[in-house]
């Protein structure tokens, strides 16, 4: 394989041609952000997709759901994503272009560095390549100025923090370092916030508000009373999903990698907190991978460890078998459909850079020519989801646990003073005390304490704040005997970002095969290859005419999906346009077919050719699937 | 199975408590016409998606796509959508409530009616049930009241041409008859037009209008180009595609059959309109399936003539082969994933109810409880979205064939006089010259009879009308030698709308076990059953797991689906439960097959049980697939 710089160009080249994927819209002029997969693409991902399925749904009975794109306005409020699921963004005052505030903010610094250190002559590699924000676009125009030392510094920290700065911080560092419109040079607004929802409304009055889902977790979380029921209330379980998801980025870049439409495949495993211990660990302890644990990064180094799940998970790098069994069930997914060994690794996410529901999380990055890319998020979620929903519905999304002896627990209890209460919240007084009763234990104990320290405390329910006071209820710890467990479970989160991986697998796949006037070869293996076989006769000769029929009707009965093409060009012409598609194998039909009902099966990647019946070459391509 | 009056409650009963379907955010009061799949819903429609895939995309080689479910402004408006994608509503003046026009004239017209049956004493069958609309809610409470012989029939007259009316002829009736909400008894607005499609806009600007696609067929005509040069030229062929589709329904209902959101499976077929024969019609043509005509209709009746396809096209009843062989295709897909034969038809749609792109149109329509459901469109689209496409866009949507001998054709020429020209028109010259080059052969006679009668004429160009004048351009018929002729294809469409068809499915598959205290059953084919097959360890005791283990196993490897469960329910019960997944097979472990590895296999619908040896049985359920 090539051992020359990567030839992206190239690759795009190919990708475009051979109609793995294009600009949506293309003929409209396109618009960015939005890709159609086309007839080798489509494919691609549906074989990645059905692997995915056998590889996690079926082999572990996980509970999959497809739930609806269109969400309302409430749960996605609940979850958080209405607040916070948002980015940065500025404009340039004069001729409106906008740009995310902090991918702008590094694209001038690294700029600005680069340009000091061209100035003083020295060729490193950027420091911070290598931390987090791979796809970046160079914005800035590299002008050589040597900078002081305290201001390189500066930029350097800055851009390691990059991900904690808020708005506010944005406009700071912006104003600072006097951060403008890069290609005009105009000035910018300061960073407002813009979140990355599409918006819509439901039904004819324009009253009811709704969303694009933003990942496919919700819908699943929405149904957990119903799944735990299904599974015949038995923990841990999982459910999973694929299906479309939206972001409406500010600025889409870097080809597949940043989209506004895209495809996830979700798995939701629930687990009990007190246990997060697997069955199936032991089958998985011995697989070998590369981390990068959030120390060795806070440290600011990027050494990679390599080690057994089962070391990890032992030297609490990796904190609970769960997440290390997900995190090397993963790993040989990857390398199943073909992602190479050597470009992946787990990267722990640092605690400033989790999303707004996560309490740990570990990424699968793959390396590409945009740098190492976040493919697959194996995120803890805890129990953030199920307990905001809970709280926000009313609706008991917990797990009951008959226990085998019944233990006595401490826990808060209310108690209404029904002469007072009543009268005093009157239609409200229901809402007020479920609004107390689904308290946690910290809110409990504040209400406690406020209630002996200054005799009142607030609630709020159904958007309100109310006063009550103890004269109305009175809450304290009690101790009771119970016989059944109840509990919120946490839930660990494996997302796959199916894009991200179709195009690293495009980029693993891809070789040139030199000796041969540069032909482009995509060593898919079998199980994901957008058809399996090609039927090659020699010509549109009318003798050929029944064998490929009969070929082709037996390969597909055998599940092996197949291009026909009996064009005038010539075989080695046509094998180079196969290879081009990823095709494994290809079935050359000639006028010895005819007579003794012999095919040539020839061999992608060694382009080796063996020469046998029909029945014996498909008994070889059914083996290999 | 039972010949009792069909119960929809005790199948909708049985679809919740089996999640198979629930309505999507119900913990948060749901929001009516969307639906989440459970895992029984989900895992039986990926079923019937990979039985389509099989049966049309891979059988025949069609170019699988996956294109945008977010589309722009400018794409709709050309294929008409924005323009023509809407009902008629009307709101009840007091209390707000939103009624979609003709389904609120229906139910009240045939409430009035049944009330005027009942009065006078007859039971007959509604007479317009059969026609279209078989999705009607009553709406209309219906009181004994006898009506005037005239006001019955002008009654039956609108229900039949219901579909005919626009917004001011359904107001012009609503007035008439004095249609009023029909709860509230409220006086309602006139008809107001509301488009279907959901809104969003694009990107941080805000300016960059969207929709949801209400069907998946533009993406597809949009990346025609692309995709005949990935054919390598070679015609006919098909694109497909499967996805979500959305319409912002004004009165969702019937559950699966009327939704805001849901997955389409489409065809596209491009064809030659001088010759619309199909290789494939000899296999198909003695394919025998119950037809209404467009004739019969008309004539004011129901009656379907059961005949070969090969006799519907000879006779003319059906347009042509290639419309032939696919409503042969789609009867043949139904047929296999379980449709009833007795309860499928094909109807051909009157010239009155085609959509805005069709020219013909038969749907495949199923037998509910529900009535009559459209659950296939099969629809000739003619060239009217690839023409609008290209005219729009002035890329060349066409197909360029090398023709045998050269033809002489008569053809508009189009001649600029540049002196005169360019002078007049400006910046606008292109545009207007550009404009009138995509002329149809009717818009040519046009402008020039206007230019040798008037001297002038009127072309619209970006939006604005110019004059142009005989002096500015010459238009005259001329004779000229073409070596390639060059086709703008047709497309026939077979468009499946799959949750419509899986729940038609669920009334096809269910009956009650009625010797055996009422137990529920779903026979599903194995092929679309959502597992194939459970494994049922006749109790948790230890000994089991390694059988259950080693049997799922072998099961998966073998593309048999699994659920196991060793719950302590018992093994009667839980056959039960599993009939009512429609689970086909069940396999049960006890203590025997720790001694000799046999296990019982159980089918589902016969209840017959055999002994075997694991092995042996594997070999049963994978020939049965």
């Amino acid at each position: 394989m090539s051992e020359k710089p990567f030839d992206r160009a190239a690759l795009e080249q190919l990708v475009t041609q051979r109609f793995f994927y294009a600009p949506a819209f293309q003929i409209y002029g396109g618009v960015a952000g939005f890709y159609d997969y086309g007839p080798t693409g489509c494919a691609l991902m549906n074989n990645i997709i059905n692997v995915w399925r056998n590889h996690f749904v079926l082999e572990e009975e996980m509970l999959e759901l497809d739930t609806t794109i269109m969400n309302t306005h409430d749960v996605l409020k609940t979850s958080g994503h209405v607040d916070k699921f948002a980015d940065w963004m500025c404009k340039d005052l004069k001729n409106g272009e906008i740009f995310r505030a902090d991918h702008l903010i590094e694209a001038v610094l690294e700029a600005r560095l680069q340009g000091d250190r061209e100035a003083r002559g020295a060729a490193q590699a950027p420091v911070v390549d290598d931390k987090k924000k791979k796809t970046k676009k160079k914005k800035g125009a590299v002008v050589a100025v040597e900078l002081p030392e305290e201001e390189r510094q500066a930029y350097e920290e800055i851009l390691a923090k990059i991900d904690n700065f808020g708005g506010e911080e944005l406009g700071q560092i912006m104003q600072k370092y006097n951060i403008r419109s890069p290609e005009s040079g105009n000035e910018l607004s300061p960073p407002q916030e813009f979140n990355l929802m599409f918006e819509s409304s439901i039904g004819p009055t324009g009253h009811l508000k709704g969303y694009l889902r933003p990942e496919t977790a919700q819908g699943q979380f929405l149904n957990f009373k119903k799944l735990l029921e299904f599974n015949n209330n038995k923990m841990p379980f999982a459910s999973a999903q694929v299906g479309r998801a939206f972001r409406n980025e500010i600025s889409p870049r870097s080809g597949l990698l940043r989209v506004r439409e895209f495809t996830m495949a979700e798995i939701e495993h629930y687990v009990d907190p007190l246990d997060k211990s697997h069955a199936g660990f032991a089958d998985v302890k011995d697989t070998k991978i590369k981390l990068l644990a959030k120390d060795v990064q806070l440290s600011g180094k990027t050494t990679i460890q390599e080690m057994t799940v089962g070391e990890a998970v032992e030297k609490k790098i990796i904190d609970n078998e769960t997440l290390g069994y997900f995190i090397a069930r993963i790993y040989q997914f990857l390398i199943k459909i073909g992602i190479k060994d050597e470009k992946l690794r787990f990267r722990q996410h640092m605690d400033n850079e989790m999303a707004h529901y996560a309490c740990d999380c570990w990424d699968a990055e793959i390396q590409t020519s945009y740098g190492w890319i976040e493919c697959v998020g194996c995120a803890d979620r805890s129990a953030y989801d199920l307990t905001v929903h809970s709280v926000r519905t009313k609706e008991k999304l917990v797990v009951r646990e008959q226990l085998a002896e019944p233990v006595k627990v401490e826990r808060w209890q209310l108690e209404i003073n029904k002469k007072t209460f009543g009268p005093k919240f009157k239609k409200d007084a229901k809402a007020v005390e479920e609004s107390m009763l689904a308290n946690t234990d910290e809110c409990f104990e504040r209400l406690a304490k406020d209630l002996e320290t200054n005799g009142v405390s607030k609630v709020e329910a159904n958007g309100t704040t109310y006063e009550v006071s103890k004269d109305d209820v009175k809450v304290e710890r009690v101790t009771v005997t119970e016989h059944v467990r109840e509990y919120t479970p946490n839930v660990i989160e494996p997302s796959f970002g199916v894009g991200r991986i179709l195009y690293s697998l495009l980029e693993h796949s891809w070789w040139v095969r030199e000796e041969d006037e540069a032909r482009n070869v995509l060593s898919f293996p079998p199980s994901v290859a957008p058809f399996k076989c090609c039927i090659l006769p020699l010509s549109n000769h009318e003798s050929f005419a029944p064998f490929v029929k009969k070929f082709s009707r037996e390969l597909r009965k055998n599940g092996v999906s197949t291009r026909t093409d009996d064009s005038s060009t010539s075989i080695g012409r046509r094998y180079a346009r196969y290879d081009e598609l990823g095709i494994p194998y290809a079935i050359t039909i000639d006028f010895q077919t005819v007579d003794d009902n012999t095919v040539t099966l020839r061999m992608r990647d060694s382009t080796k050719q063996i020469r046998d019946t029909f029945e014996n070459i498909l008994k070889i391509l059914k083996e290999e699937q």
